[in-house]
């Protein structure tokens, strides 16, 4: 083993869903929909493999589906002037688009801010590039607070003179808090300031509740030059097993990450690139519905885990709920979690693996459920909780 | 730009293929087939598309496929006793499986041994890891060698304390060299004495040309407990774009190789490792004619440059042939490939770019032309270069 792999377990994803097959347990942990996504985007991708497109992609990715990036980024978040030949390039997911930009950006020593709970992926791959992290904390809502939040004295505590990227995710896995403009602003004054890069994952920007509105970090002019916006199709359109992502960044930011990823995957399934295209193309009805279908799933399992007994945080944006588990005799999340899926049917995510070790203990009295599930799961998960709690 | 980026690049497959496509030149360079995989496979992605096979994979893959890989291994290879749950990993491509053995065996200061000429992502993914590479250069033909073939003395001298893995790659790009048993034996010995891991990149296991036989390395007694085996469906049914890829090894190499997988792609494109699965379990016919296929296209291209003037070297394996390009006042290959694409109309590859610096001189001579490509495309090129040489 390599000393960047020889600590690490599996990730906390594969093993809840293999607890959950192995228990009969409902799915609410790892975060895919038990439905399927559109047929019109389905038979693209059919009709790409009969048609033959089935060899090599370029390494940055179909020329239509950059196009058709580019596009909807202008269509849905007012993201203009994206150049499709110098400012993006398709990955195998967010997942390995994450990862260039950190290959592509951060030297060994170098820092990288992110804020806790953190999707898992981030914290390996600082470690994979002998980087180091500096985590801050987002703070529940409380009296003074309507959603989740971070201290801004903390977040400018966390920069120095070797961070080199900061890490935004919005709507933001596990939490749902969908960052604000003034928030953005804040965080791109900090980062002119230390002149320092961001990494804006933004997989969940068609899933966010009114009021909330999904801002794209790199339109707010203070990030505009400094942000590598990453994102996929995946949970836009339901089909997190086709595996394409994408970033959309200036020239010579995309340029970094070209030549990381060239080395890493070189390129990415060209049917299913060519069937996201159109996906991207589809008409504004299919995003506006989406969101209403997530709008009635989280309302679904936010009354039933009150009904279960447990309090829980409405999330403004992506598919999962955090709920608080405090209290009822459990060691920690992890203990509370393994009962929920053993004894109780129902599986969750212990969010205390999305936190650095100074604050593993805030992740420890919460659970993640994600609601991207039909209404019959959603309902005997609820049950279950009901009767198991 | 991180460091390690910073020297990198645009891969020469990107930059020739763009040349090939801008000058409407027959494209014998990067090794894609311009024909279509079996009708079966591509109709067994679309039913996988249409039943729902569209959320996240395991991350070690479908086990359908597992179970696939390793009975093919069995089947073509004698590679028996492989374990579909502890000794297996789905990848997307055989790039990303090359990068994460790497990522999850070799620490910063390790030494990596790797004969040249060497595919370009082996000394892309060397450096990114802060690794040190030690190449040996194999061969061409000559009065005394019937086949490429490597310096024994050479090959130790390159090994050391610090030598973590030896990259190996049979049947080989770009030169066709297969591996005997004997050599492969030799080499076992040596990883043996050293404590040294292997990575064998086996993509053309099926395009092998008799009397040259295919022995995947991990069934030398001396290499099995310590080689982790890359292939892809990529070559082996012409769906190059289909980036389905695998490692097989040891129960702790594959656990190493999976802990780096898991945080760079975590999984890849369900419906297509559905419909490999179904590659996999084609008929023996299928390879067999795979295989009389290429050997005719490899005649065919043979001749062609034979009677273009060129003196080209025989391959035993892959779709590639090797050509000797001096004495026509071309200051290097790259001068060479760049005449060729821009004014002859005939894309192919300047292999200095698969050596070091120490050896690059050896590329320089030297030029190489891939033969997957269907008959019309192969004399359209055999004609220009009659033509323009
Ligand atoms: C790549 S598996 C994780 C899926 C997901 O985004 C989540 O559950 O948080
Ligand atoms: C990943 S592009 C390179 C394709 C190939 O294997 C080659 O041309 O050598």
């Amino acid at each position: 083993f390599a000393g960047r792999v020889a600590h690490l377990g599996t990730t906390v994803f594969t093993e809840f869903s293999a607890l959950a097959l192995k228990h009969g347990a409902m799915n609410l942990g790892q975060g895919f929909p038990d439905f399927d996504g559109p047929e019109a985007v389905k038979e693209a991708a059919r009709k790409a493999i009969t048609d033959g497109v089935n060899q090599y992609a370029p390494s940055s990715g179909l020329r239509d589906l950059r196009v058709a990036i580019a596009e909807h980024g202008a269509r849905f978040h007012g993201h203009t002037g994206i150049d499709p030949d110098t400012m993006v390039t398709v990955t195998s997911g967010a997942t390995e688009a994450i990862f260039c930009v950190l290959l592509g950006l951060v030297d060994p020593g170098d820092e990288v801010v992110a804020f806790e709970p953190f999707y898992d992926s981030y914290d390996a791959n600082i470690g994979f590039l002998g980087a180091k992290s500096r985590y801050v904390p987002l703070r529940p809502p409380d009296a003074s607070h309507s959603t989740w939040w971070f201290d801004r004295d903390e977040v400018r505590a966390a920069f120095g003179p070797r961070t080199r990227v900061l890490i935004l995710n919005t709507p933001h896995n596990p939490t749902g808090k969908v960052f604000t403009r003034e928030e953005l602003e804040f965080l791109g004054g900090l980062c002119a300031e230390f002149d320092v890069k961001v990494l804006s994952d933004e997989v969940y920007e068609h899933i966010v509740f009114a009021p909330a509105r999904h801002i794209r970090a790199a339109t707010v002019p203070s990030l505009t030059d400094r942000t590598v916006t990453v994102s996929s199709g995946g949970k836009s359109f339901s089909l997190t097993g086709w595996k394409i992502g994408w970033i959309i960044a200036p020239p010579a930011l995309r340029d970094a990450v070209q030549r990381a990823h060239q080395f890493v995957t070189f390129a990415t399934a060209s049917p299913l690139q060519a069937a996201m295209a159109a996906a991207l193309r589809l008409p504004d009805t299919y995003f506006q519905e989406l969101g209403t279908q997530y709008l009635s799933k989280r309302e679904r399992l936010l009354s039933g885990l009150a009904e279960a007994g447990l309090k829980a945080y409405v999330p403004e944006g992506s598919y999962f709920i955090m709920a608080d588990i405090r209290g009822r005799g459990f060691a920690d999340d992890v203990a509370f979690c393994r009962h929920l899926v053993t004894e109780v049917g129902v599986a969750a995510i212990p969010p205390s693996v999305f936190y650095g070790p100074e604050h593993k203990h805030l992740g420890q009295g919460m659970a993640r459920f994600a609601f991207c599930k039909t209404e019959a799961v959603l309902d005997e998960a609820v049950r279950r909780l009901k009767e198991g709690l």
